[in-house]
């Protein structure tokens, strides 16, 4: 039998970005077809799991004995969380551990990655990591990434994407490791207390739950049970104790600070009249912000609303900041949904307010459930790096083509909301924001329904309804290209930067189809 | 070819009993083979489910508009948990709108019945139902059962065993009905708020995450989102209020009573010295007892000791009742696990009081995940209708070979607890309690400890080391056909009852295995 090789056919998204509908250590590329295209009956998959019966200890005595007992081995997919964030010494820990023991070709699945885990290079330039599953990627591990230095394209997932990679059977995971700041002899687990105390362990849980084995590495062994538990004890094999979980100061921030930049705060201020102009500010709304100054300053704009009229909301969710805690406290919104702490204020009220609810990262976004939190958004306020003249935005790589973020929730929550809306300035570093193509497609445009800069507010063509409200207020509106032409004439036009074709990473919309790739920079 | 028909052929358990290989409506008989026989590897089913796009409204109309949409066809299997207790609407409701329906021949998995399903006898007269699933059988349809009035034979599973079928794919659930006390448009779902409010929702959450789909009835629907939430939006297809879920009389009990029967209190002292004896009452101890008059009034004696003594126990675990809500708030336990709450008391505890938490059935008693809660226990307090000298014990049936109950979560506790306890008279209605073989084994006498009575205490001689520490004391031990012939002294030795042939519930042990099976009385 001759064995045939199909060549590699050029594909198109319907975005129009071309593809190949193979990539090597990738494999069978399934194009983007639209943010709602794959819904319908969907799975969530079988689990084979290992039953504890009575009188079998979980505690072991070191890593060392924990990674004899997970029998690790070359070739298999480890997963990480990130809410110790910049902080986490769990992952280079347990890197540093099988690289000694000289275990090659291991594909990482960490929810997000950042600066601490610069490491991590020397791993993949070593071949100990030669894959990289993450919904967010900044520091140095994203600079070599952008130089081609892992052996397979990494990929890059969203928030709910990753959860349901996981649950689907997508994102197979051999090993699950957990930083728990406190975990009990049993495997029960909590992020409140504790030395590296960070609030909510939403990204997680799915972790917990579908990985073929989980261990909870803590700093903070209690006695059985563990209060409250977040991660149960029967989705835990081990529990192993280490002096040091990670550093404090890299996990939380003390405070929030809301921007005092005119330009951001105009900007704030611009945004907060979209929303009310949208109808959409009114008892019952729920709104979600990123952790940014300007983000911070549209909460701030639309609280002063909400108190002046007498809005109570139902709902805040996503990353939750000490702001948020203040306006729930204030009685602006009935709840907050948290998959993730920002501050210490976050960490503390979660820990004491019923009504600061728990969500994992599958309740928050994941496409394929019943329904996550985001489909109930009605406001969200989205950053962007990039944006194109047909709305869709980069949060994935620099203008240089350098891996600088990822998505993280950025196209969850966008497609869920009833309004999205992007603030940024029209031009950063001297470079314009709004460009004919996007240097990589984040977040489709056609989830994006406002941009909001200081120079003007260009709202998408796809939702005539929102035109209508908006024209008859007093509001900067143009055209999106008239927005572009308003920064490109300060800026001048800037040069396309130029990519090897090597494919780096491979950006997965949240229902898995490839939106775009991210090419070896030169 | 030829079709060859195998001919039913008798194996025996592993204690003894008699079973065909076969029963026709159950299927190939797993002979029971001892309480760890069946542990290793195993696995959580797979999953399908139909995914919720944005903008898809979960609240139906009615009933009648749900029934519509949940397409429930003749021999499908549909579930209900019992946390309403002899005051629940919502299986009677469900089942005469399925009947007018002219729907047939349906399965009832529900996690436990009681005498105000008493309607469903009719529909097993007329075939609406021909299969039923149940921990717990209590009642007239426990009556009619007993008749031979279900065409299949009922399953009778434990707590835990219930969880592990759903879970694994043994006990597959075409549509899950939850009666939430409060329910948001959503379908969050919690029990601990609304006019029919019963507190935790454990017996729920396996049905609400297995079955194919999974409608919340309730009569408190509030605006999204819930708090607190115990069953998550994401596995929740449909959301239908109707007028009343239930009524509060049936569903808790006003307060918790310890027996002033002088004979009871008697035992209940008894076994608090054997508990003390054991050397397990200590700090970090575990316990477990029954919300009956004799379990509280040993609860009320383990306190005494506690207190004199200084005593701090990790947790106290089941249903639960005021009486360890007191325990808890008088610092006797640092936390409370709770799969059913009992009384008012402990609902407003659960609600309120962090320490109180929340388990699943699968965490409370399924053996095959990595650890359930059972397997922490120290000590628990059981009841028996029934026990033989091999220390098995039925709750199953009654002496008249009738049955009355079922294992609920006795032989999860005693196959997890260091220290089963058997609390009982010697004689009930002028019956010796122990005999040489019990109607129905329920719990295999491996894990059954001690059987304190008020004429004395039989150790099951396993337990050599138990034995070791009771004898040095001044506690009127016996074994267990010394007991035996004290109570048949009195009584004199009961005619072993009759039966027909004829199987009419099939007794599953935790694992799915076969224990006992009940036949039709004559």
């Amino acid at each position: 039998m001759i064995n045939k090789i199909k060549p590699i056919k050029m594909i198109k998204t319907i975005l129009g970005r071309e593809l190949p509908d193979y990539i090597e250590g990738y494999g069978v590329v399934k194009p983007f077809q639209g943010a709602f295209s794959d819904v319908g009956q969907k799975s969530r998959k079988a689990v084979s799991l290992s039953s504890v019966p009575p009188n079998e200890r979980k505690v072991l005595k070191n890593l060392a004995e924990a990674l004899d007992k997970l029998k690790i081995r070359d070739g298999m997919t480890i997963s990480f969380h990130h809410h110790l964030r910049n902080g986490d010494h769990v992952l280079n820990m347990v890197l540093d551990a099988l690289a000694k023991r000289g275990i090659k070709d291991l594909t990482i699945a960490a929810s997000s990655i950042f600066p601490i885990h610069a490491p991590l290079v020397e791993h993949m330039e070593n071949e100990v990591v030669t894959g990289l599953v993450a919904n967010y990627i900044s520091g140095p591990v994203a600079v070599a990434l952008s130089q081609g230095k892992l052996k397979k394209p990494a990929i890059m997932q969203t928030h709910g994407g990753r959860a349901r990679a996981i649950e689907s059977g997508d994102l197979p995971i051999d090993v699950a490791f957990l930083a728990a700041p406190t975990a009990d002899t049993y495997g029960n687990i909590n992020g409140v207390h504790g030395k590296s105390a960070c609030g909510t362990l939403g990204y997680a849980v799915s972790d917990a739950e579908y990985a073929a084995k989980t261990i909870a590495i803590t700093d903070n062994l209690v006695p059985y049970p563990a209060c409250p538990i977040e991660i149960n004890q029967i989705f835990v094999d081990y529990v192993v104790e280490v002096e040091s979980i990670g550093d404090p100061k890299g996990i939380v921030s003390g405070t929030t600070k809301i921007t005092k930049d005119p330009v951001a705060l105009r900007i704030a201020k611009l945004a907060a009249e979209v929303m009310e102009s949208s109808g959409l500010v009114k008892d019952g709304m729920s709104f979600q912000t990123g952790a940014g100054g300007t983000s911070l300053a549209v909460a701030a704009e639309l609280a002063k609303i909400m108190k002046r009229d007498g809005v109570v909301g139902s709902f805040a969710a996503g990353g939750i900041t000490g702001y948020l805690v203040e306006m729930l406290e204030e009685g602006l919104f009935r709840s907050l949904f948290d998959v993730q702490c920002f501050d210490l204020k976050a960490i503390e009220s979660y820990r004491d307010n019923a009504r600061h609810q728990f969500m994992s990262a599958s309740m928050y976004g994941n496409p394929h459930t019943k329904g996550a939190v985001v489909n109930n958004l009605d406001i969200m306020i989205l950053g962007a790096t990039e944006i194109d003249t047909d709305f869709n935005v980069n949060v994935t790589t620099g203008s240089n083509g350098v891996i600088m973020g990822g998505s993280g929730g950025h196209s969850d929550t966008a497609a869920g909301a009833k309004l999205a809306i992007v603030v940024t300035n029209l031009m950063k570093a001297r470079l314009p924001i709004i460009k004919d193509k996007v240097t990589t497609i984040t977040t489709p445009g056609e989830n994006v329904d406002v941009i909001v800069t200081e120079r003007g507010i260009a709202i998408n063509p796809r939702r005539t309804d929102l035109l209508d409200k908006l024209s008859k207020t007093k509001l900067p509106l143009m055209s999106i290209d008239e927005l572009k032409s308003v920064a490109e004439k300060i800026t001048g036009v800037p040069k396309a930067i130029e990519t090897s074709e090597e494919i780096v990473a491979i950006v997965e919309y949240r229902d898995g189809s490839v939106i775009d790739v991210v090419r070896k920079v030169l």
